[in-house]
């Protein structure tokens, strides 16, 4: 008999049939019973943690995942991003996929818009997809999805914003190239009405993230990545409300001036001009 | 602006009003991303992981709070008594309350059964309730509540318990003894019809608790303590499910074959006879 409640629950596990299982449950009864003795957490606030945990668990529905959200303000969703990378530095780094994609975008073709509303500041997004030794990626696949100027997805606004609108598939050309018309998008808060945002007052954290595009490109033989473009200069680049930041992936929008290419590219003059290029990982 | 998640969470919490808020938080923060390195969590099993919260959220109603169960499981809700507890080795341990103090215990005088239906083995539990330096604590209060000989609380067969069925709340006399009749416990599974009873299968692991009785003692001027007195010899004493055995607190329920003290006790012969002596710290 042990007198030791960590080394009791960890020895509980060594009968687990799945190796990975069991070393999973250790490692988290390490860290978590790190953590109790640490901090000395009382019974108090022990109490407070589950019925913390129980009003999290009562803010998920269909269309809401509290659960997802407090991992994102703690920072362990950009962290398992990080952690699933690997180490080569060319690879575009992943970052948090976020709540909003919903489904499949549309299918849409290079040079496309995927504002179906207006109203914003006019964009052009463009680049390559390529392998790490530089060989140009066609027929690479970039599902991209964005919110509006004004901080929100279709799925947030029906009433606002047809389905679709801030989403499209779109598949390279033969020299690995992209390209689509949009809107530049804003920064948004993510949802406080539940306990994670009480979390968020608690601690005067405000809830917004940088604005930024989110993109998943896929290129056969290759690890897709999951991932976003900044807008340089964006005031919460520093505070992102979920930490997905990466320096890597911060780019000017750059304001052009130009009416003869406003007009070839199919924008309104100014507009907003944007290259992201994206690197892949071959798979072993 | 950071590339590491870690180091940005933790620094998000510097504006916390609340000191001891933001410890807990950068703490608690600094071992979960801990976790995540060392285990290189990967999206799949952080989805997973998502998924089983959710699946514990649903499964808390009025009358089950499974979060309690899988910080009992995890060991943490024992751990959480641990690192409470003072230093004094003379003072009787705490351990974890359970589930089952529901409400107000019957009060009861010293010398009465909590066993109000029979079918058990019948039972002597006596002992004194003392402070460190040995002086007997007149007036103290003992909150004593058990499942019956197959392992029922009352609150979980309102057909075939009364209310009040194992539990009672005794004062200490002049010399600070007390004295209950009852039954021997029996050994119980916690509920496994929820996730974490997935966990226990997916582990290999029993359900059962060793038999207990648990016991809340208070004296005014000292600190009270929430503990169990374990039957010795009981199976499950090595592996309770929760981890909230402690050596000091297990004791001989002692087979009597005596008519004459039975008939003095109001018991019926043979039974079992246990002492279980209490320990109170005093309160600065
Ligand atoms: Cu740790
Ligand atoms: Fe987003
Ligand atoms: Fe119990």
């Amino acid at each position: 008999m042990t007198d030791d409640p960590t080394a009791a629950a960890i020895g509980s596990f060594r009968d687990t049939p799945d190796e990975r299982l069991r070393t999973v449950l250790e490692r988290l009864v390490t860290h978590l019973h790190a953590f109790v003795r640490d901090v000395r957490l009382t019974p108090a606030e022990w109490a407070s943690t589950v019925d913390f945990l129980t009003a999290v668990g009562r803010a998920c529905t269909a269309d809401r995942q509290e659960f997802i959200l407090l991992s994102d303000v703690l920072g362990v969703s950009s962290l398992v991003e990080t952690v699933g990378a690997g180490d080569d530095p060319e690879v575009t780094d992943a970052t948090v996929l976020g709540p909003f994609h919903v489904g499949a975008s549309p299918v849409r073709a290079n040079g496309d818009s995927i504002d179906l509303v207006g109203g914003g500041e006019p964009c052009v997004v463009a680049g390559t997809v390529r392998a790490v030794d530089g060989t140009p990626l066609p027929g690479a696949t970039l599902d991209v999805w964005q919110c509006d100027h004004e901080g929100f997805y279709d799925v947030q606004v029906p009433d606002r914003q047809p389905p679709g609108n801030g989403r499209g598939l779109f598949t390279t050309d033969d020299a690995g190239g992209y390209r689509f018309r949009t809107v530049v998008p804003a920064p948004y808060p993510i949802p406080t009405d539940g306990p994670v945002g009480d979390l968020l007052r608690a601690t005067r954290r405000h809830p917004y993230r940088p604005a930024h595009i989110h993109v998943i490109a896929a290129a056969a033989g290759h690890r897709p990545v999951t991932t976003h473009v900044f807008v340089a200069g964006d005031p919460y680049l520093e505070s992102d409300a979920v930490f997905a930041v990466r320096r890597s992936l911060v780019r000017e929008f750059t304001v052009v001036d130009d009416p003869d290419r406003a007009a070839d590219l199919g924008v309104a003059n100014p507009f907003r001009d944007v290259r992201f290029d994206i690197v892949l990982e071959r798979t072993a």
